[in-house]
Parts: structure tokens; sequence; C-alpha cells
């Protein structure tokens, strides 16, 4: 399994400079992001130099494209309220004037041009987020009917199956990163998203256990239960503080890295996601797509934190064996 | 500490017929809400004769009343959407037109009418929510600025403020209760909420633990730190599903009594809440007001569990010793 | 759901005097197993006579059938080998001269008559053991073939189509138990059983939790996974010994009843099953069969044992609601 | 097994007043400490008329006596340092001028005088404590030599083998309670302490889990190990807090019934100590000596709660099985 | 210690092979196993030439032997069945006709051959199997009388003692590995093993806890408790998976490697053993022989795996200390 | 955060010994033990040319001096008793005729000579222990009066106070190190030790985890809490050992190393100390003092393990981010 970066974190940053120092750092490739001067998915769309010029930067220094992301903009595909916090993440040609149905709709054009775009950069799988109209309502007070959730799949479904046309024509998979905020954050409600499209291949999971452990989900079982729609892996590290009965699972509002929360992002590795456990059930289902390091830790260097995360996750990556060790010692066939 | 019964999952019922169940199963009286017949505050301000009617129920089935609930108004004063989930729990007075803005200001006004009516009826105590306006911000994606927390926080003290005057001329607190939804949903968040109000005495807290047993907070450790600010004490419990990698914390959108979810309300004293444990530290800081049993099961008829969560509760509630034990044989003064 | 007492460790005492101690202790109906003089399978289905003197007894105090059991003779139909342990267990119309391979056969034979007697006491269900041939290399060493575990599957289905052929003609459930020994001993091992067999509905499980305990397997989410085959539910209780760092999990070939062991049968409701959440996910799915106790405790007299299991069930089984409690403060449809 | 009441905790009211408590409770006879009234050894031992009085009161109140305790003095034993906590609880005729040297040497003889005593009752056990010279280094800082640890126990060894000399003359068992300020404090001191005695019969222990619990100690395991030296059993209880991260296993200097503290004792059956497993391991080694309660509860009433853990303890008391379960469906010898 | 490698998951590679991977990685000796073309013992017990080629290879490539293994001819000694797989794993002379008894008798000359090759290699150990005749009994059902397993014990001795009489003559030692399948394959099932021998100092253990583990037996006490006995080191790791409650610790006839398994084995490091504890332990007691690398992880390439372990296991073999750590502040003698 | 060694295991060496082993080992200076020939307080303060000496043995070696160490004399500051074993760790002109009282005083004219001393090197802080008058009644028994635990802290305030001032006359602060023998050993006794100086600044905390851990206290929990009072940090590591249910938390007089001890002290990086979790949290609180080894382990020869924690430490200490990863991907103000 090849070793990619994602530039999500890192767009700030021109996208030259970020392949350089992955380069540096024993990347493989990089899983882009759809952000910042990374990838302009309508000029890649619309313009085959501008296109072209993406995979040049990625040629001068050895690295390979296998998925590219569009988390933001898949985000505000069925969210409902849209508000600031989409304005900050979206393109200005998917916010345009704001109103929300709008946004929704441009959110949606701009999933389809990721999977045209996918394609055209020979990658086969985008990464992204659904968005969801009932997170809102994850804490079921006020109260909230039966038929309130149920409307919640349908939109969903209503909204991403002609996106998923799209994918299918293009031959490309969409890998939704199971998160709070989304339609699908926890095992359960994968299921339920998997039902809402009649189990259409096209969409399948981004393997990022981050958010699965401090809900009590168990990654490694995850992997195997959806063993046909692993579609890419994030490898975002997550640290759950002992049980001191005053840090609570939600966060209490804090800011990443504060030493109050229940649990924080770490540079991937250090922290509880067992890693080798999800590699070796990858490896026995057979995925061998890209392993792609999604850094995020508010109390390290990135410069740092990503050259560490690099060697660690390819140091989890090892040949195979060809026969099983008891077959050294006994002659049966 | 007496044991009543909070009536906000009866209110279904007609308010006599809730005093007479709750007499016949031993509950020493009502925390009421402020919902039904039971109790409407706008009346119950305004005429006397209704006020004495209630207190009449009450007379009539030898039940007292220590604290009333206006839990539901009381998200509606800071909330943020206010939407189809307010209208079906406020009264028509405080909806209106359902713009939200009068909806928050209508719902202050009811709760400066609860701290008024509490007074009339003897009782010192509003259990309550306060509503959040940052509580959609919970899953931090997309990315929330800390100004917009701060605002949160500046904007609950600017709502509620004004009421808790309210209370303090009437000598009647406020108890808030820890929940997901609100300002304060749990330990950090209390202390923070606890600070944006200058720690005014008013404000405190309705110990109702079973939203922090599957936050991780533990409830009895809260008793100890805010020891001068448990006003009120809510018994409902909490069960958690022994952790099988599937079942989530945050529900997974299920509905309550489904068992694929990670914990659920069960009748008081079937849960995992160490109840025990937090009567003797209840009793160790001093507390004497009523204990109230919240009762919410999915999979248990109410007219059943009411009776045996009154009898579980009473069993927990004994004398305490007049000396300590090793003053039996040791002689030193 | 009715409350029964499985016969099976009574069978060296007359069936009347189980009979008549089980309607004292408050039992509604006999899980009834083929042993002893409880019911001479062979006799029943031979002797309408016979088959009826077994329905008196149970009329005479007032006891119901709802399921029987034939799990010794079950055993026999797969094993390997058949040993004197087979001797000890099975009716001598079923050991015959002993030849293995006989013995199987005439097991075979058996449990088709458990289908037709069930049917003719009115009973829709038979509990019992499918015995198997691969148990014995449980310990998978010396090293076995993968082939010998297929192998073993097959032998299976090639065993027990023909019986379950009999039990949908007589419309007749086989509610196998999983338990060491079998060839569903576990989870996966059930998942395993269930495909050999096509996923025919005449096979399913007794939900009897006691050797779920000591494997690590979570008996509640069982309920759920298995939700259309739980045919029976039988109440074994096991405590688990703490860790202690010398007792193991296989029981140190040490005797029921040593403290040595790392978990142990106990009488129901005195051991480490979560009985609570097991029943709460047998109303979830609609189970509404009979809740029969398998008593089995080394170190309890079984008359007081059998007696406070069957209060102690009872106290599970309560009224379901009638609506949602936030129904109650909720007015929306 | 008879149940006893300890009554160490009780030495403040007369000895008939206790009497006349426990048999109204339901308790089968006492563990008198020789404290207070209940039991003044020097009278005893030289007034058999005093001796007299003392079964006389038993007599009027249908209890029995199994075995005295004598705690207070035997601490004094070996102690160092001597100080105003000894003078606290020991009689003046063992304090005397308070010398240590003196305390310890007169504390000695009235040990072996509870030997005397109790074979006069009729009584083959006392239970106490020991005393230590060497628990003051418990925390091994400033550093303690080896030499320093073994002249503890060659101190215990010389102070003790005397005194139960007299034990074995008499015919009587000495029960040390571990408990931390004695030589034997947990599992391995308990083994090096019968290790100094040279294994002498007349040494064996009172088994209280009480401090077990807190220490990490397994309480069930300790039977087992020292089967053949479980002398009494006396049943105190703790409940541990939950780990918040603040409450220490030490105890902070705080009182009991702190809820500030790691752990704390309460009323027999309210706590953590596997107390079923404790009886059933008890009844598998052949144990059929008293089970004395000795409550201590700084958060409950005596009278209540003396009354409610005869009533615990008793319910775990049960017959025993005369054969195993699997005898009755398995015919082999 | 010197660090080795246990040669029988490599018997299908040349002896020589072996031995130059072995010195590459840096091992310090090999464990010989008497398979494929490592070690036969015939040849070695009757021909010196061919005993010295092994050593020569050895010679060849500067390492060293201490131990030699036949585990799988001891297997054979008491087993029953003896089948398929036991044809499998032992030398055709040894296997013969296949006839049950004849293949154990000539299994145990071979154990017998063991001592004295071990004796001629200048190794003083040799490490292996048992078997065991009721071990297929360990599910205790079908119902097993008590004289069935203390038959099983005899049988072990009566046909190990002849064996352990030539170790004794050789001045050799059989180290056992604990282990399913065999006589002793936990805790107490050691105790008993070594008391049916009545402690017969030859017979000693093999520290493998890679089987204590997933049995709930703590391997760092096991060290201690027969400190006498700890006759040789194997390092094989496994890994628990975290309960989720479908996976077993049977291993539900899954393959090694299969993620549904509730444990595995792994690259000696990667798993769950607390190997520090262990050497630490190993260290406290004196033991100073090999510790030998059992390589198995059927999810990694034996050669990587083999030469990270040899790294793993190195370093944490440390010098001791020439004095104690506070020593060298406080100046007492 | 530099890295520094603690010399009081060292002191045996020659101070420049130790010096150029801890520059060889990669650390950035020393705390500097006044023990041996490290440090001699009353030369440093009288003799201006030995205090020069000191920092020429740093500038020699390329170290740095943060803070200095007296844990030995502030032990004897508060003791009682006095004894052999602060005879062993104190200074001869500390000790003189070893009259207690007279003891205590020069320790306590000593602990004022280490702020004066400090201030002279450059250091702005003195590291080291209080001792206690009342940690000899941790037990509880024989019972201690609430008096006695009171006059413990006015003993403690009354004999720091004036030490205290000479400190803050100094401008250097005294980092006391929650430990076991102390008059704050665990969190709540640190509360109530800071209240009973009135909160004086002066005196705050050494963060030393290392008894945190066997006392259940959480180290991090204990930065944030103290966040404006951490003084110093040590590393000290302990290793819990699994719970086998002999081994307790109070070390059963064992010696370091023994593996019955419930804990041990093991090199830093080696135990169970959430080394990287405080790291992050003191960076949170803005910490940025000297991180110093404190080197014990029994079962490691101390040249090579302080060779390791050096580079471990130095490993959990990166460059700190300028920016929140968020704000990669958001364009928010």
């Amino acid at each position: 399994m090849p070793v990619t970066l994602f530039t999500g974190q890192w767009a700030d940053l021109p996208f030259e400079e970020v392949a350089r120092h992955a380069a540096e750092w024993g990347y493989d490739g990089l899983e882009i992001a759809a952000s910042g001067d990374h990838l302009d998915l309508k000029r890649a769309d619309e313009d085959p130099a501008y296109l072209r010029s993406r995979l040049d930067v990625l040629d001068r220094h050895g690295l390979r494209v296998f998925a590219i992301s569009n988390h933001l903009t898949g985000q505000a595909v069925c969210d409902d309220p849209i508000d600031f916090r989409h304005e900050a993440i979206v393109r200005p040609y998917t916010w345009g004037d704001g109103d929300p149905e709008g946004v929704r709709r441009r959110a949606a054009e701009d999933m389809k041009r990721s999977a045209r775009v996918a394609r055209k950069l020979g990658a086969d799988t985008v990464v992204g987020f659904t968005g969801s109209s009932i997170w809102q309502y994850v804490a079921m007070f006020p109260p909230v009917p039966a038929k309130v959730i149920e409307a919640g799949y349908e939109d969903f479904a209503a909204r991403w199956n002609p996106i998923l046309d799209v994918f299918a024509a293009e031959g490309v998979r969409f890998a939704h990163e199971v998160h709070p905020s989304e339609i699908a954050y926890d095992y359960w409600t994968s299921v339920r998203a998997v039902e809402a499209l009649g189990g259409r291949p096209e969409f399948g999971f981004n393997w990022d256990p981050s958010h699965m452990m401090w809900q009590g989900v168990d990654p490694v079982g995850f992997i195997w239960d959806f063993k046909d729609r692993i579609h890419h892996v994030d490898c975002k590290d997550t640290r759950l503080r002992p049980g001191n009965g005053r840090a609570g699972v939600l966060g209490s509002h804090l800011p990443w890295g504060d030493p109050r929360r229940g649990w924080d992002f770490v540079s991937t590795g250090r922290g509880d996601v067992p890693w080798e456990d999800g590699f070796r059930a990858l490896a026995a289902i057979g995925y061998d797509g890209p392993v792609s390091v999604e850094w995020e830790d508010a109390g390290m260097d990135r410069l740092r934190g990503a050259a560490e995360a690099a060697a660690y996750v390819r140091g989890l990556l090892w040949p195979l064996p060809s026969a099983s060790f008891d077959s050294a010692f006994s002659h049966q066939e």
C-alpha cells in the first residue's frame, strides 16, 4: 500500500511546497485536497493545461495521486443550516449569494466535477463528506419524530444519487469519511446510509478511525463489516484522555489542544488508534489502495509531525507471508 | 430528603390523576411541570384561584411541592435555531407567531413568571433548561472560531441575567439540568456557564446524572465541586451498553429503546448511575432538598416503573449516624 | 413471556415431582427434557396414551409446554469420537451396540422423532445440541488444514438437513444452544453453521448466554444479529472470576464449584449475564416465547435455587409501554 | 455458618443492649470485643462469676459465642511508636505508666489472657491484630535497609511466639486480621508473617476483605491460598470510588465518609467486596465457623445498618447441594 | 541471556540457510528443532559424524546451542486420539504403522533420544510438549467423571517418568511448553502436572507466554511461582483483539490471520505479552539461560519478522545494576 | 524545555564525573542535589570560591543549572519521628546531636540556605520535600482525631512560612514533590497544603508523577488544577503490575525490583506514566522550565538507563505549532 499525504491541512501553503515537503519526508503520493491552489476543480474540469500543471507538480517530485479530496464542498451538499461556517470553507463559486438551497445545489455540482477531475487525473477515488440535514438533531432534545430522521436519509439519497450517477459513469468511487456532522457518523448510521442508497457500489467509506475512537466504535470491526466498501484510508489519530471524570467526550466547546478535552487529535502514531490491527485487517480484506496521512495535532509543529507520521505508517506496512507458519512443520497438503 | 415525582413525562394525564398515583406509590410530593393541565404559569401568575386549585390537588393527596419545572420553555430562551421542535413543546402563548427572537423573549418572560409562581406555591426552586445558541456547533466541524463560542456564553448571560434578577428578587433559585442541547452540558461547560454569570448564587444545578454517564463525567465528583450550587436532584437513570464496538455514544439517530443504541434511559435504579454514592455525597455536602424521580424508560410500562422507582430511591435514603464509628472504641475527645 | 423450567438437570427425579415443584415455585410451564421418565420420545411417538400421560402431568399442575429438549441425543448426531461419555447420556435404544456411525444414525432418527413429538405435544420448538466432528480440533494444534474444518461443516449439513426436513414438515423449529462441543459454539461459528445450511429457517438458536460470557461474546448483540432465529431462551448463568492471573478461561480440568476455576455456573441471577439487557433486547426484536430457567450451580441446593431463579426471572419481565415517554410532553404527531 | 455481630464498634453501649439488638436483628451470636463492659479479660480470667455473667447475657438473648476479639490490645504488642493513639484504645491496666516497652509487655500478657478466657467461654478463636514495629516504614522513604525489615519480622516472632504457646496450650487459635498498621497487611506480608513463625498452626487469619480491596489484593484467592489458616471471618465492606483521578488510595488524611476519599467502609453488602464469591470459596475449603459482621459506615445510622447487614449476610448462606448437577443427566458412577 | 532463534517454524528451509539468516539477524544461537534436516535425532544419536555436522553448521555461523526442541514428537507421547494430524508432524520412524499405542511408545523412545542428543550437543535442555489423553475433554460436556481426569494425569506420569529417568541420567532437563492440547495448559494444570510427577526436578517449563494471554493467565506471576522450574524461555507473542463482543477466545475455527479471531500470534514485540515485565522477573529469579524467539505471524513475511524480533528482544536485555539506587544517597550499611 | 539530570541518585560519584556523563548523554543541564560533593550548601553559602567551582564544573561540560534539589534535608523539617533514617540522609551539620527538634530546626536553616544558594547559582527554583509530622498516621488506625491532622498542617505552615519568607526575599520558588512521607502526598493533601500556607506563591510543586500512578491520582489533571504552581518537573517513571490479586499497592515491605511488588520505579519511558500527555499539558499551561530525569530502576544499570532516558524525554519535546490546523482550510479570522 502506498503512503500518501492528505493536503487539506496544508492548503495555506502552495501546492508545490507541499509536494516538495511530502517527497522529502518519503511519501509516495498526495491525496490532493480541492482547496487553495492545490486543486481548483472548476479549472481542472475545464482547462486541460491547468490539470496538466497539477500532474506536473507531482511528477517533479516523484509523487503519485490515487485519490482526491473534496471534503469541504461535500459538507455543503446536505447540511442544514448553511451558515458562516460553510462560507469559510467552500469556494466562492460554490457559495455564490449564500442562499442555502443554492449553495447545496452548487456543492452537488462540484461533487460531480470532482468525479470527472479524479478520472482525468488518473485517480479512481474521491474522498469526502456528505453533510447531513439531521445531524443538528443528534441530541434528540427537543424531541425529534422518527419521520424527521427518515426524511433526513431520504434527503441524503435524493441529493447524492445524481452525484453518484456521475461517479458511476466515470468509474470513480466516493469514499465517505465517517465523522460527526455527516449522515454517517458511526456504525449504525453507516449501515443506514448504505441502505438509503440501495447499496450502490459507488458509495463506500474512507476508513478514518479518528472519530470512531471517542464514540466507542471499533474501527477494526468496521473494516470487516464493510469489507467491500473500504475505498480509501485516512490516518488521523486520536488520543483519549484516561477517564478522570471531568473530561467529557463531547469536548466542552474547548479548542483543540486544550488538556481539559476528553480526546484530541494527535500526530499519526501518537494516539490510541490500533493502527497495526487496522492495517492487518485491511490486508486481510485485500485492500491495496493508498494509506493517507491526515495530519492534525494542535500540540506539534506540522513540519515535524508529518515527517514522523510518514515513517510511522511506513513502518507498519510490511511484506505479507507467502505461506502459513504451520505449513513449515506440518506436511499436510 | 423527601422523594418527589417529576410530572413532565406525565403531562398527558390530568394533574389530579398523576397526584393520585404518586401518593399511592409513596411519593412525598411532586416536582410540578409547567405543562399540560399540571401548571399553567400564566394563569397561576395572574389568577390566585387557579394557583390555589393546584395546591388543593396536592393537599387532597397529602403531597408537597418543593420545586417546579419549566424545562421546556427554558429550552427556548437561548436556542438557535428555533423550529418545529420548540413549537411542539412550548405553550402557544410563548410560541406566538413563531418568530425566533420573539419566541426567545416570550420564553424569557415565562421563566421570570416561573420564579414568581414558585414563590407563590411555596417552592424555592425552579428546575429547567437554559437552551444554547452554540450547541449546534458541538461537532466543531465546519470549524468554529473561538469568538463564536465566547459569544454564545455572552448571549447566555445577556438573556439569563434579567431572568435571574427576578429569581433573586423572589428568593427563588434556578436549577439548571446539565444536558446536551444546553449551554452547560458537561463539567467544563458548567464551570464556564457559572463564570459567564459572574458566579451569581441564584444559578445552580439540578443534579441529574443521566447525561453525565455516557459523556464520561463523574456525577459524584460533580456534587463535590459544585457543592454550593446543587439546588435540586433529579433521578433519571442511564444504562450503558457494554462496549461492543458497534454501539456508539451518540446514539446513531436510533429511537429510545433500540438495542443498538450505546446507552438508554431506564427506570431509576436499573441503570449504571451510582445512586448510592451520589446520595452519600449529597448528604456529605448537606443537601437536604427533594430527590425527584424523573422517570423515562422506553422498555417498561410507566405505571409499574414509577412505583418501583419510588421504593428504590426511598431505600437509599436512611438516617445518618450521630457519631463516628471509631469513637465507639477510642476514648479520645 | 412465560417462565418455564428446563427439566434436564432434574431427570433423576420423577416427572411428576418436578412438575409439582415447578408449579409451587411459580413456573408457568416446563421445557421437558427427553430424559429419565420425563419424556421417552420413542414411546411418545408410538403410544398416544403415554403421550397423553405427559400432558396429564402438566395439566394436574397447571403447567404448559412450549418447547421440549433433546440436547443429549443431539450431541451424538455429529460427534467424533463417540465414546463412554455418550453412552452415559443417550438412551439405550440410541446407543445400541455403540458402533459410532450407528449411534450417530440412531441419534439422527431420534431428533426427527423429537420434532414429531413436539408437534403432538403442541410445542413448536425443540431445543438441543448438534454435536460436531471438528470440535476436537479446537486447539488448532497439531495443525488442522482448512479443508478439515470445511468438511466438518459439510458433515453437519449432511447429517442435519434430513432432520430439519422433518422439522419443516412438522412446522417445528430447532433451537440450537451455542455451546462448546458443538458445531456452533461462538458468534462466527454460528454464522457459519447457518450458512452451511443455506439459511434454512427451521434452524435457529436457543439463546443461552452462559457460554458466551467466558468466551467474550456479547450475548445481547447476538440477539440483534440473529433476530430472526432466536427460537428459544434458556437462562443459565455464569460467574466470571475477576482476573487474578491464575484462574484460566479453560477451567483447568477442575470440577464445577472449584474456586480455582476461571468461571462457573451459578443460580440464574447470581452471575454476570446481563439478563435485563438481554430481556430488553428480546422484547425489542419481538420475541414472545418462553424464558426457561436452566438451573446449574455446584454451590447451592437446587430446591432453593430453582425457586429463587423463578422469582428472579419473573421480576425482569414487565409490561411494555404503550407510548414513548417523550410523547407525553411533545405534541407532534 | 452461623452469623455473628462483632461488638467492637458498639463498645460504647452496654453489652446487654448490644446483645438484645443483635438477637432482634437475627444474629446467631456475638464476636465479643474485649472492650467497654462487653468483656474485661482480667476480670474474666480471674473471676468466674464475672465470666458467667457474660455467658448469662448471651443466654438471655439466645446468642452464642464462637470467637472473641482483642484487636485493640493486640495492636500494642509490636507497635512502634506507642503513643496517645494506643492510650485511647487499650485498658488502663495495659497502658499503665505508658512506657512503650512496658505497654507492649502488658499487651502481650493480655493476649495470653484472651486465649485463656476464650477457652473458658467455650470459644476456640481469638480475633485480633498483631501490631508492627515496621509499619511506620511503609513508604520506604527515607530509605530503610532490608535488615530493618527483617528485624521487624523477628521482633514479631519473638513477641508472639510466647503468646501463641499459650494459645496452643489452651487449644485456641489466633486469627489475625490483615490490615494496615499490622505485620501482615497484604498478601506477601501474610506469607512472610506465617514464615516468621515457622508455620505454627495456632496462627491464622481473620478473613476480613475490607482492606484487601483498595490494596488490589484478591480476597477470594487469599482464601484458597491460606485454606488451612482461615480461622475466622469478619464482614466489613469497602466501597471503591470509581477512578476519577483525584481520589487517592491512601485517603488524603480525610475522615471516614468524606466523598473525596478514594474508598470508604460501608454497611456490609453495600460495597465492592465479592461476598458471594468469598462465601462460596469458604464453603469450598470446608470453612464452617462464624461469619461475623464488622459494621462500619460513616454515612448510615448503625441501628439500621447492622439490621440490614444481618439479613444480607444470611441471604448468602444457603444449603449446599448433595450431588453435582450433571449427575442428574449422566449415568456414570 | 543469549538470544536464540527457534527453528521449528523454519523446518522447510535447509538448516544451513536458517543458521545463516539467524547469524545475519544477530542471534547468538539456535534452539534447534528436531525436524526437517535441522536435526534427525535418530541419526544424531547413532552417528557421531552427523552430530558433528550439526555443530559444524553452528560453528560456521558463530552460533551456539543451549537447548533443542522436540515439540512435535512429544505431542504424540500421551495424545488420544492419535490421528492424521500426528502423522503430519512426526517422523516416519515414529509414525510407523500408525497404530496409536505404537506411535505413543515410539514417541516416548524418541524423547529419551532427545535427552541423549542434547547432552551430546552440549545443551542441557530439551524443549517440548507432553501431549495429553484428556485434553479432548476440555469442554467438560458430555460430562467427564473426575476419575477420568485423574487417570489422565496418571497416564501422563506413567509415560513420562521413564523418559525423565533418561533425562536425569543425562543431566538434561525437560522444559514443557504450557499450551492447549497438553497435560499442562494453564496455571492449575501446571501445578497438577508437577504434582503428578512428585515434583521431580527434571521436569520444568518453557516459559512461552503466548497461550497464557488469551486464557487470562498472568505470565509474570507464573515465573515467580515456578521459579525453580523455568528451564527455558520462548518468545512467541499474542495480540488480543479488544473485546468487540463477536471475537471469541476459542478462535471460531478460523485460520491464523483472520481478523475475526479473538487473538492471534504476531511477530515478537508486536503483541500484548508484557515482555519487559517478564524479562525483569526472569532476571529477578536468576534465570540466565537463552531467550529464544519462536516466530509466528500470519500477517508478516518471516524474513522481516525474525530480524525485527531479534532486535526487539535484545533491546530488552540490559546490564543489571550493581547497587540499589537509594544507596547512592543514603549512607547506611 | 531544557532536559536536565537530577543528580541525587548519583551522589556517590564525583560531581565532575556525573557532569561529564550527563553531557555525553545529551543533557542540557543538571538539577544539582545538595548531596555528596555535588553541592555543599553551607560552603556554597559562605564561600564564593566553592560556589564558583560548582559553576565551573558545569561550564566545563557545557551544562546549565535551572534548579537545585534539597530533598533530603527538607524531609527533616517536619518529620516525626526523626530517626536513623534521617541520620543517613542529612549532612552531619544538620544531624548534629540528633535531638529531633534540633534536627528539624537545623534542617529549616538549611532550606533557607538552599534558597540563597539557588539565587547565587542563577537558579530560581529549589526542589524538595517538606516532611510531615502526620504521615505516620496514614493508616488511620489506631484512630486519629481530626484535630491531630489539623495540627499537622499547622505545624507544616509554622515551620515552612519562615523558610518561604527567605525564598520570597531571594525571588526563588520552592517546588515540593508530591510523595508519600510528605505533607502533600496526593491530590487533596496538595490542595490542603496550599491552603495551609494561605496560597503563597513561593510554594508550588515539582511535577513528579511517579507516586501519583499507584495512588490512582491522574498526573495530567494535576497539572491543570495547579497550573500556576508547577515550578519544576521531575521524570521518574513507575510501572504498575497488572492486577494479579497478590501484588498490593503498598509494596509488601519488599525491596525495589522484587517482582512481587505491585509497582516499581523503572527507567524513564519504560513505565506507565503518560509522559506525552503530561508534556502536552505542561506546554498548554505555558510551562517552559526544565524537564529533569530522576532516574531510578532497580533492574537496569544506571549508565545505560540515564542515557536512554535523555533520548526518550528529548524525543517528546518538539516545536509547537504556530497556528491551528483548521485555520489552514477555513478562512475565518
